[in-house]
């Protein structure tokens, strides 16, 4: 049981939501998210993270805070920092939850990249950052981090679109801070965080210093305003169960000249830093990814077994084939993230998870979950696609339907399952994380393309000199 | 223009769909089907087969009647009918219309199968199936096929099920005609169908003869139930645009008692032939699939092109990459469906397709759909899991959003296609049709064991003997 | 029986290769390569077009001629011509035989393209071309082709090389003809061909005109070098069976300041059409790919079957997953081909099979075969790596061998198989097969690029604009 | 430099092979295998560990021994023995020496075997298998492992057999020990290792008991009989450079009636740990495969890159998606590698790697590794399959072969790396290779059945339990 009394509760947490923030849902206003009859689930699975237990360490500096705002100094860090997403996402029925573990793979990054801008720049960003970071750590909030631009014309540099605006850039310079505009999109969970964290989404040139940001800032600023996605899971499948529990919104963020003051701004024009605070973002993010994303896929396994079973059929070889396919995916996604952790890279004296390892386990996730949503379907059969509706189930025909729906149980017990699965494999949210799996966090291309870049070939090509000489 | 005047029109079709049948939809009963405000489209769907042009053809003895229900009798035949259903897909916006197309594949395995079985054990199936083949394309009519029973336990056999309706079967024999119980699942267009051909899901053994039967009967019998899938694709995406204009639907089909007069009985206890009529229409109506589904795969190599140019990126190699990946799918399919036409096999002088290049075919497309979602995705990017929704884009705050989807080109016209990309790869569709790609017409396992089992290893051992000699 | 006492006979054939050409094997210059105990094999090899059966047909112009040398003109000619390689390749123990195969794809190539620039520029190359082509026909010629530029720095033009004799190039243009410099690589079976013809492997620019040459001589002009690869398949594999029966060889061919007589030159300087003529080339040999590599692939077929039957597997169904790979493997070859055949264009009156379904089929079977390997290997188990070699099996303690290499059968008749295996998966041949399949005929890369350009999008593109207007 | 003067030296250990073994060769007794020309350099690259830098350690029992026998006690034992062997395996130019790696595996296993066999039935195997071992290391020999047995027909169990000696089997139970007869497939540097362990290949039932029997023995024990396989990746490429260097023979091995005394039987008929004791072998085993995988995989990444730069494309865009496709093969191994150090299982106080991710990097290694032999034909082009002769290079006619093979550097460099990539990707190695990768150290199959079999579901199957109640 959670005892520290002083410490952010769930309660609290959902108080703090009813700030005046701009959230837009299907076209309205949302006055108050957390009893908005859709929106409300998303907050509430936030909110999961403040029930979790054993969520908090002594800090000596700091006092009791959240596990995630632990600077990782140590492979073991690493390895505590992946269990711990790791668990908290089995324990919020595997679906991510993100409220305190995005915005600290940016403040670990913003902390590397200011130590590095000052060292070349003599500016203070450090001092701002750590500000920031022991503010959110004492009051135990949430964080959103809004990374990705809108970006327009994807063959154009920031600078080269034809509407400025495709990446957030800096209208006005003030005395006392500056002012943004501009669009990130899928900026997850935002709608529910206390801050956003904005960071650039790639390296600049001299020519977009003006888009080499990056600030934080509370939810509900004036001129932020968030557009949600439809949450079609819910309110498109009737026959929802998981995602009526948890899952998570994005938005469409937009910054309509906001005002930014100096002491949260932790980028500013230094161009030449962009590309490595977007890169180190991505690393510790990434890892956060694959740890996730192993706890997530045992939806897909734990529900394979359940209809393999169900349908009487758990011992067939090509059901076999699939379930180790999909435990394959599972596991070299932890491998990856292990080995991340255990062979960490060392700047500014933080440890940055092996970008190696995160590359590698990352871009084999995104090239490989279709595979898994097709293991469960070879599965579980056509019958997720076309058997009746939930209304069918609890109408006078259910009775008949029901007794139709039998495998080697009675049909009440497979309903129950076929239910979950179609969920998984045959509903919006299907679409939604086969998208979610090939972009969030890095497409497979941005993947290849860091992992080729990166990679020391010294090893493998001395060894080739050698046996040549 | 469709100038026959004395052929079914759109019109005579829908009127006859008001004839009582018991069509179930979300737990009602839906009245009269072709004013239900989501089924109705499925209607018209099917309706789009009485406007396609030059869908009718003189048959010397039954006069001008539909091409589909040409009995194939030459590779041009099937050509031709290859041909057919490819263009009527295209036609109906790449949703492949089953109206007379799965009824004529169970038809011509009905002829085959019947005159096999009359010669066998004297018999006269073949004039009943004649008989009822010739009203069918006077009358122009449309047909459901149920095949494949709701299975129960997958382990065991049909007389082997705890309850023993599991396959549809005989629970009464009277001198008039036989009764029958149990049910389909997911018939497609039933609902919207004038009559439903039941053919045998499996091969049968002597043990299991009461379930070795095949019949047709009006859409409207007594006792005949029809419980419809919700159309989530439309419900459920509320910027969906194709669904809108074209979709199919499924029933779980229950016989309720349902009387068969012996006219209408096209296999009775002759458990031995079950296994070839479940094989021969496989055969013909796998190659139906090889037909539709190269035509349905334009939804997404036309929608990838699109995407990739509203987004900049139609040249990227990665982009490339993913658009060869989607011609290579759907050119694999049609080659190995004209393939199949050009070299049938001839059984009671009718031509069946190349089961093996059928089977090659309909595998590969079980195998590799999911690949071609991956694809689309990859190119256009996450936005079409996050963007707002499409009340969103008509509120006051439209404007804002819209601005920032721009692409290479405007909002306004990226938008357009991002409703279009994200309906087909992250929507209720997409499960739906990722389900249907690997089970409809016969699942990978299901194709795997028919390609082993019926392969001819001749050439090839052969060929090794010699070598070895 | 073959009883056309006229026609060139496998004798005549061997005879003619003694006429001065010079090849070279292992470092030396090979005097007759007919009684070479190596390099006769595969003199023998492509001496069995002679002794195939039912080979020649009557034409109206040129009498009785090998019906390699029909020119295309309708998709039967091309189904005809798709069965006689498949066939003369299963005759020829699966190994493609070259002999008159390669020869005509570079003649229908060269008589459209010398058609088009007889027309663009009124030269008269298509009588010289014809006038050559009716030589080789009634003179039952064999023929090798050279394509393949040796090709330098990849990343340059024919005129951008370091050495300018990267691509075979003009040198010298004299009152009688033209003399020529450079190397072709991989000229399979010119070492044992009667004629060698040679075109460009490119599209070429102004600066490359010297470089745009199409001509054809016999094997033994002067100045013409033939180094031929090792042939480690025999020597490097003391247990080979199927190596000394058929192998095919390839050259790197020198030109050495070669001339050629006006009457042989097809392409001079023309090199707005070396494009052209190198794809038309490809087309018609990428479809003879097609038709060749479909019967190879029965040796791994039969095989795989045999050695799961001797190890005693054969009903295991990561077995017959494996089997139907390979069948899926085959018959999307032949199914490719057929549709080629099927949907021909017609240039010049010319029958060309149809580029895309050729195109499409040489990508798959390029991108899959290392897959049909693993299959073979996955089945046969280890030992095909590490099985004492044939001396030991021929030695006194050959029978403890035999003994303990027992399987489902004795182990006489297992070690039969297992060679044969083992020759075909874990020997020199192996790496020779997996490099011919990935690169031979146009590589992966090469097969992409065209795919995606020359693909009409149309047709998905309507039918996309067609859903969203 | 080595100096401990006292330790076994690489001249120690040649001589020591000089003691009547029985090792054939091509149908002859090998008299001396140090200055048999081929064989030699199987024991040279043996005898590459003895003067391998840094591979002492000392133990507080035995004083200075090989690290090899080091026992694992915890995570940083297996990330140390992870580590040794990728980096011997690096040092002896990418192939694995399996001179003290294979015996020490197979001694853990024992160890952990040999105490739960003691525990249950009151033998005193541990005593001597500690014996043995100390024995071993302080004499710093060098082991081979005898595991798979010929096993006849694949279908049958041992006992079942038409020939009783396809699992090696006791033939005779004397006073002083017991007499074994049979043979066993592929076993690695036998020939030249001091001791060869026998473990069983498989679990035994009772009817099997005969076969269940672990034991070691001297190499020149009386009516042991080796059977080497032909290393044609010497004697059938003149071109090798690489395996003139290093390879590794396996040999086909014969116990004759062979007699072993009490103190080196390990296991005697208790069936009921055979199968344990295989798979403790093969877990410490595999993880000994995922680390020389790794580092032999270097071969394939280095020799990839240099052919990409000799040939002038290493940026193209296809090549370095087969650059990242190899570095994806290599870390994924790595990965699992580090991530089964990291969470051993502890069995009777020693530290077993993670069967879990052992076997799934395993699984992957045997999957893919003829993708990343596709991936380096693929950038290297036909000429590795095509190219002349070592011997056409030396001769007269070597310059103008050699001008000829230029890239995007002369051709002397350019055919230099040519000849490596040949050897790896086209020659006898690559079907060797090929083979050893799908099948050494447990097939395909053999690794989904035991990861499917052992797998812990509780954890997925619980989350979805959670989700349903």
């Amino acid at each position: 049981m959670q005892l520290d009394n002083n410490m952010r509760s769930k309660e609290d947490y959902l108080k703090a939501l009813k700030d005046g923030r701009k959230v837009y849902y299907r076209g309205k206003l949302v006055e108050d998210i957390t009893s908005h009859p859709i929106l409300r689930i998303a907050a509430l699975h936030a909110a999961k993270l403040y029930e979790y237990q054993d969520r908090l360490y002594e800090d000596s500096k700091l006092g009791k805070i959240s596990k995630f705002f632990k600077v990782p100094k140590s492979p073991q860090d690493l390895l505590d920092r992946h269990k711990l997403i790791y668990d908290l996402t089995l324990y919020c029925n595997g679906i991510f939850n993100i409220s305190q573990a995005i915005g600290s793979d940016a403040l670990f990054a913003l902390m590397i990249t200011a130590r590095q801008v000052d060292k070349k720049y003599g500016t203070d960003y450090y001092k701002r950052v750590e500000k920031y970071f022991e503010e959110v750590a004492k009051q135990d909030l949430t964080l959103a981090t809004a990374q990705t631009d809108v970006k327009g014309d994807r063959s154009k540099r920031p600078s080269e679109q034809v509407d400025p605006d495709m990446y957030v850039r800096i209208v006005d310079v003030r005395s006392d801070g500056i002012v943004v505009k501009g669009a990130k999109a899928h900026t997850t969970q935002s709608a529910v965080s206390d801050e956003i964290i904005v960071i650039p989404t790639r390296a600049m040139r001299e020519n977009d210093k003006d888009y080499a940001i990056a600030f934080a800032i509370p939810t509900n600023t004036q001129g932020l305003k968030m557009y949600t996605r439809p949450i079609d899971e819910i309110e498109g499948n009737t026959s929802a169960i998981l995602s009526k529990k948890d899952y998570e919104l994005e938005t469409l963020t937009v910054f309509d000249n906001v005002f930014i003051p100096w002491d949260r701004v932790f980028l500013f024009k230094e161009y030449d830093h962009a590309g490595t605070l977007a890169m180190l973002f991505a690393t510790y993010h990434r890892f956060t990814a694959l740890s996730y994303r192993a706890a997530t896929i045992n939806l897909f396994l734990g529900s394979s077994r359940l209809i393999s079973k169900l349908n009487g059929i758990e011992n067939e070889k090509h059901v076999r084939d699939d379930i180790v396919d999909i435990i394959l995916y599972k596991e070299i996604l932890r491998s990856t993230a292990i080995a991340a952790a255990v062979n960490p890279v060392f700047l500014e004296e933080i440890a940055l998870p092996n970008p190696i390892f995160t590359n590698v386990g990352k871009l084999y996730s995104n090239m490989h979950f279709h595979d898994v949503v097709k293991d469960l379907i070879d599965i579980a059969g056509g019958i997720i696609a076309t058997m009746p509706s939930e209304e069918d189930l609890k109408s006078e025909e259910g009775s008949t339907i029901i007794k139709y729906l039998r495998g080697a149980v009675s049909g009440e017990e497979r309903v129950k399952g076929l239910k979950l699965v179609k969920e998984l494999a045959a509903s919006p949210i299907t679409g939604y994380l086969l998208t979610g799996m090939i972009h969030a966090e890095g497409s497979i291309e941005a993947s290849k393309i860091e992992l080729f870049r990166s990679y020391n070939y010294n090893e493998a090509e001395n060894l080739i000199k050698k046996i040549l000489e």
